[in-house]
């Protein structure tokens, strides 16, 4: 049933450093394991890192894509949805989520933790953007998805 | 990955006859048997009928919602994405569909079928609404399905 | 104040006869001349003939375009509102009319249509699709605005 | 023609100080006496501060809601548009606009700010949200609306 899984998003950038993009890999990994569904904007970067992670797992992956395009989805994408919003898709991002993890991003990840702020959702964060204490830092990936569960009330 | 599923989208009423009901069944039933995901708007009716099918199966079922409610969605769907786009989510049902089977419905089907008929997608009909010769009446479920798939390219 | 005014909106094909030119251009006239707004789709054929008319009597013109380009607006759109929405602007054309007042017109039309019905607005229809008897069918433009207007329930 | 007009947007909390609420008044006022069209969310707080102060110089002013409900608008809005997109609209004022005057507000506010950064069009601040050197900070709502014509090409 739809409503009893967990769904974890991801946000960051479309492109990312081989460091950061290690990082993402290792929480898609561990969203995989947690036996979350792991949610993004579908594309490159961040994301594919993420859901290459994710399926290393063998776990689910969804990609809220900004064009109508389903090709633009990074290989990793399980479920490709396209939306035709562009950068308005990023609320889907947000609220097809139970909790956020944010990665190193640009303008469009700020995009995505302003709505994710806004929401009250969870937010857990890696991310360069510190605009708020209401963002938790965790010390690893693992710790992060941790995090992220606990604050959903669902973690242990 | 995600490119090679085929969707299979389901549009019409979100309530409906018993008769109707058992029709949006048995179509998807026989999606899930080709080994398509269904796709829909996620709520009650043919939609959930739909889904309920596809689930008989062990098909897949994703459900895409006009609100930002996630609880919206019928039991029998495995992924439901908010959208918040109240009834232009319409479009995103059929951009994210290879093929519509449009069964029963009022305007919001109505809306769909003429979405669906813009774009040029194949669209399989059991609907009230008789408005193209584009519109390819199968006999049964098994043959819209077939229908469908022929169309895509992927029929056999 | 915004919700003093009234807006009659205009559906119709983005290309048009000459005749159905003629036709929308004197429904823009009339709406010019019962001093409302003029909303619709921005774009060109029947939407450019409804604004020409309008402006020829001084009216008030605004486009809700599809796309995030203003320039794909016609030159007699007073107030271009991009949206990027495709075809989900349909619904805002619809949901920023007190009634619709339809041309002829192909499947984007049909879906502003069947917009219109689901919401229970007025709309007064010149348009090929007769879909429900709910379309009322004017005898000419002045009578069609006179329609549309006792229909909002502020004829006179 | 629509294309020629000037559009600047305002953006910044639907709730406001006494204090923030006359500088978003002196904007306003500025907007409008420098002929520019103002845009903004069309509720309350700056964006009702703002197109209060338009009206007082006889300018006009455009609300592009979040609702379906275009009596959401605040009673300075010429032109209420309804998008039903909650808060994804808030790409579009971004986009409606030919560059941006911040005001100090809140998340919605800040997902602004990061549309309009990464579109690179134009954005002069007096917002709390400090995020950019790419944002221009002005001595004044009279300078503001300088740097903002300046900055779209048509200062003088």
């Amino acid at each position: 049933m739809a409503t009893k899984k967990i769904f974890l998003g991801i946000i960051g950038g479309s492109s990312c450093t081989k460091e950061v993009g290690q990082l993402a890999y290792d929480v898609g990994k561990e969203i995989a394991k947690a036996k979350a569904i792991l949610l993004c904007g579908g594309l490159g970067g961040t994301m594919e890192a993420a859901c290459r992670g994710a399926k290393s797992e063998n776990g689910t992956t969804i990609g809220i894509l900004p064009s109508w395009n389903r090709h633009s989805a990074n290989q990793y994408v399980d479920y490709a949805i396209v939306t035709g919003l562009s950068e308005m898709r990023n609320l889907l991002v947000v609220e097809n989520s139970d909790a956020i993890i944010a990665l190193p991003g640009r303008y469009g990840t700020l995009s995505e933790i302003a709505f994710c702020l806004n929401s009250g959702k969870p937010i857990i964060s890696f991310s360069n953007w510190n605009i708020s204490k209401k963002m938790i830092k965790p010390e690893n990936p693992a710790e992060a998805v941790k995090l992220a569960l606990e604050k959903i009330g669902n973690g242990r």
